[in-house]
C-alpha cells in the first residue's frame, strides 16, 4: 500500500515525478551541480529523499532527467536547421543566442554548462546533448564531407561564445548586441558547416 | 623569533613560498577548485594552514596567485603575434593549441577553465586574465576598428574549441589531429581579428 508524503502527495503520481523534477531544475539552476543534493530537491518537492532516489537512482539520474524534462528546448534549435543550407549558419546562431538570451531558459543551459565543467557525470550528458541532440540533426542535413566534424566545430564555436559572454560574462562580450553577436558569429558557422575545410 | 615548521622550512622563506605556490596548483590541477583547500595544500606544503593564509589571504588569493606563478605561460601566446599580421591567426591558434596539448600546460588551463564554471572568483580571475593577458596584446596589435570586440571574439571561439576538446572531451574533438583543429579553426580567429566584422 502506497504512503503519502507530507504534502499529501502520493508517490506513483506523475505530478509527484513532475514536481520532483521542477524543483531539481531550479535547484541545478540556482545552485549548480555541487550544491544540488537530493535531500534538497525532496524537500522542496515535499516529497521522501527516498522517494527521488527510487525514481532516479542517484544525482546523476536526477540531472539528466531534470534536463529532459525541462531543461533545452532543442527543438527550436534543430527546427531551425531547417531551409536553405546557404543561410543555415545564421539561422542556428540567432537561434542558439535568442534561447541563451531568454531569462528562463538562459540560466538551465548555463547550469547545464557549468556542471558539466566539474561533474564527469554532467560533462557526460552534455556530450551526450551536444552529440545527439544538437549535432546529430545537423549532420543527417549536411551535404559536405566529414558532417560530425563540421557540426561539433559548429558547436564548440557556438558554445565558446556563450561560456564568455554568458557563463563567465565578459564585459567586452555583454556589451556586444545579441544581432552584433549574430552577424560576426554567424559566418563561422556557415564556414564550418558548408565551407571547404582541411579535414581528412 | 620565527618558528619553523614540521618539514623545517622557516615560514619567510621565498622556498616557502614557492612550495606552497608549486603545491597549490597541483591541488587545483588535480581536485579542481572547489575540492581544494587551504588545509590540503598547507600539508602537501609541509607548513602551517596560518601561513598560507598569512601570504595568500584566502582560497581566491592563492588560486591567483598559483596561477601567475605556474600557471599558464602567456608569454608564449603573445610572442605568437608577433609578426604578420595577415597570419596572426594561424600562428595564435597553432599555439594556443600547443599549449593545451602541453601534458604538464593542458591540465593547468583546464583547471583554470574548469574553476571559473563553478566559482566566481575564479571566473573573475579568468576574465582578468582573458582581457588583459589575452587580448590586451592583440588589442595593441591590430589596426582595425573595435580592436576589443575583436580579441574577445577570437578568445571566445579559442575557448569553445579547447572545452570541448579537452574539458568535456567530445570524441569526435578528440579525434582531430592538432593540425586539422589549427587549420579549421585558424580562419575564423583571423577573420574575428583582421577581417571586416558588423560592429557598431
Amino acid at each position: 500500500m502506497e504512503s503519502e508524503t507530507k504534502s499529501g502527495r502520493r508517490p506513483g503520481n506523475p505530478q509527484t515525478r513532475e514536481a520532483i523534477l521542477a524543483a531539481a531544475m531550479t535547484a541545478f539552476t540556482e545552485s549548480g551541480y555541487a550544491g544540488t543534493t537530493i535531500r534538497g530537491v525532496a524537500r522542496a518537492a515535499g516529497v521522501d529523499p527516498a522517494l527521488v532516489m527510487h525514481f532516479f537512482g542517484n544525482k546523476d539520474g536526477l540531472f539528466g532527467a531534470a534536463l529532459a524534462y525541462g531543461g533545452v528546448p532543442v527543438r527550436q534549435l534543430t527546427e531551425s536547421l531547417e531551409g536553405d543550407l546557404d543561410t543555415i549558419g545564421e539561422r542556428l546562431t540567432a537561434r542558439y543566442i535568442a534561447l541563451w538570451e531568454d531569462p528562463e531558459i538562459g540560466p538551465r543551459i548555463r547550469a547545464v554548462v557549468t556542471s558539466a565543467a566539474t561533474s564527469p557525470a554532467a560533462a557526460a550528458i552534455l556530450k551526450e546533448f551536444m552529440i545527439h541532440e544538437l549535432a546529430g540533426p545537423m549532420v543527417k542535413l549536411l551535404e559536405r564531407d566529414h558532417p560530425e566534424k563540421r557540426a561539433l566545430l559548429a558547436a564548440s564555436q557556438l558554445m565558446g561564445v556563450a561560456f564568455a559572454r554568458y557563463v563567465i560574462q565578459i564585459e567586452i562580450m555583454t556589451a556586444l548586441t545579441p544581432e552584433e553577436i549574430v552577424a560576426c558569429v554567424a559566418p563561422s558557422i556557415q564556414r564550418f558547416l558548408t565551407g571547404d575545410l582541411p579535414l581528412r
